[in-house]
Parts: C-alpha cells; structure tokens; sequence
C-alpha cells in the first residue's frame, strides 16, 4: 500500500461495465513528510474519504478483491483513512 | 488507475491470439495541471474513447477481468471518458 | 522482493473490510549501502517487525496470498526480517 | 501494454520448469518519437518478431494468460507487431 | 522479465510461512552493457544461480506460479542463468 493524500474527484458518464456507483478520488501520493511523492492515482473509496485527509491506498488484484464476484476493472481502492502516522528519526 | 490524454492509434496484422478485433489507443499519462507524467500505455478502448480525450485507465488483471474466461491478453484498458475532475488548491 | 528498513507504524480507524486487526508498518526501501531508494511502502507485519530492523518486503498477489480466502485488501507483506545480507564488490 | 523495439535476443541454457522451447527477445520501450524510454524487458515472443521491429508488449499475469495452465513463468510477452501507429500532435 | 546481475545473498531467520528453505539472492537490474539500471530485487533461486552471473528474473504471479498450490509469498524468481545475448547495435 501506499501513503496518499486526496486531493480532488474525477467523473465519467462514459464508462466500462462494472464502472457504475463508484466514487473515484484522485490520490497524490506523499512522503513522511507530507510532500508529494510520485504520481497521481485514480482509486475507488467507499469509505468516505474526503478531500484533504491522508489516505492508505492498496492496488492491483489485492485491491480488486472487495469488488468479489463482479466486474468492477478497479485496479486502486483506499483501503484506510490514517488518524496519525509515527516515524523514527 | 491514472488519468491519461488519448494522443494516438496503433495497428498491428501479426498479433497473438486474444487481440483479435480490439482498438488499441496510445494514452498519456498527465498530472492534474494535465502535463505530461510519465510512459505512454497501449490500452484496448470498448468505450469509444477518440484522439484528446482525458480518460481513466486501469492495469493488470483488474483491467483484464473486462475480458471474461477470453484468452485476450490486455494489461490495459480505458475504463472510462472524463467528464471532469476537481482539484482542492 | 525488496530490501526495506522499517520506519514507523501508521493508524487507520475508518477502514475497508478485511483491514482488521492488522499491524501496519512504513519500510523505507533501501539499497546494499542501507541508503534510502523509492518510495516508502505501507505492509503488513505478521512477524513482528520492529522499528529500525531490515526486512524483506513481497509484494501483490504473491504477498496477498499469506491472507489465504478472506478478503484482506493487502498488497505488500513483510516476509522476513534480515538476520544478514553479502553483497560482492 | 507499452510501445517497443526488438533489439536483441537472450539464451540460458540453465532454467527453470516452464521456460524450455521459448524465444526471448530484448525489449527496448520507446516513445512514440521512438526514442529510449524505461528500462529494456525481456519478452516471450510466439509471433516471429525480428530485431529492429516495433511491438506491443503485455505484462504480468494478463501476458501470461497465453500459456494456459501451464508452469511457464512468463511476465511479459510480445502480443503485437506494429504496422503503424499515428500520434496527434 | 528483465536482465540482472546477482550480486549477493539474504538471509532471514524470523519469517512468514511459505518462506521456509528458500535460496533468496539479490539481483541488481542491468542494462545491455551491463551497467546498473533500477533498483536491487530479492528474488528465490532454485536453479542454482551464482555471485556475479546474469540472470533472468520473472516477477509477481507469473513467477510465483513455480510454487503451485503451496503459499510462498514469492513476487520474483530467477528463471534462467544467462549464456549470451546479443543486441543490434
């Protein structure tokens, strides 16, 4: 998983199947120190993340797997929303 | 996924099994200020994507789950048209 | 796998399903020198990895697979905690 | 998929179940300039792909669906020979 | 796949399940003429690879896929020792 802030939304009408009802936020990628740290990635939330909060996003088939049975080609999910992080100097 | 700007087409004869009859599209990856970020990804488009327009594209099995039991061998596909997308300052 | 140094723990109350009860770590991937290199991931620890030790991180569906049928949305796991490495000149 | 260029071949006589009878070509990404972008991949190729052609590369699992239920433990795969591609400006 | 140099060995005593008598060796990702390219991978050996040979390295499902039914978090595999390659100039 990674670190990510969210930092906005994104909406399409057009779409692929399995793509209905899904609420998909734009999440940069940060560092311990909160600077952004790669690129942009577009996850599903069904959690309530909201613009601003530090998010935990997990990818690839491990992500896909709370979609079960269906189609959804969702390949990013937030999977937490951090109440706090701790680092060692 | 990543957010990606449609810039081209590619056709190949001699394919593999699995690629018959898709529509390859040449995406972009672009950052929110919609510059350039990163490799351009070969994705099959089912949704009518054309030549500059921002899409959302996903990768690896979860973009490959589209294709049902098939034996196409896609790692990419725009699963959807971007509306719009909105971006906290 | 990659080479990690465990950095910090991070918190999630709001969570997916299948994120309970899991301990979260931050490992700072580093070369053979122990200097940093990339981006720092977010795995879970299941071997009681503390802060400052070397470990070995898996990552996808091969680190996913140690969570057998749930539905654990983990894509990165510590697999082992470095006891020694040797590296030739 | 990514945009490549068939540069070499490379042979190993020592390897694992799964690789006998493969062809394994280097794989130089490119840009749709066609110059150098990312890291050179070695593919499987099973279309006749020569040195100095331009192909289309999948990867991971979605590559891997070619084999079947065989052991071949194949992360990339040349799925296409280009015949053109066009790029707007 | 991609090219490497194995450059070393790691070893873990405290460990996940699935991680039991595996030879795990560091790789660095090497480019045609040999120079460093990317960041170090640990990968499983069973083929019997050695300090300063050139390797070919598969990763995630693909090459886990050597370990059958059983739950080795494996995300990288050394499939084939390397006699030649031969890049066009």
């Amino acid at each position: 998983m990674f670190l990510g802030k969210v930092i906005g939304s994104v909406w399409a009408t057009q779409k692929e199947t399995g793509m209905e009802n899904l609420k998909l936020m734009m999440v940069q990628p940060i560092d311990t120190k909160e600077c952004e740290s790669g690129q942009v990635v577009i996850a599903a939330d069904r959690i309530g993340a909201g613009v601003g909060e530090r998010v935990i996003v997990s990818r690839g088939t491990p992500a896909r797997i709370l979609f079960g049975q269906g189609n959804a080609p969702i390949d990013a999910v937030i999977v937490g929303i951090v109440d706090s992080f701790e680092v060692a100097e």
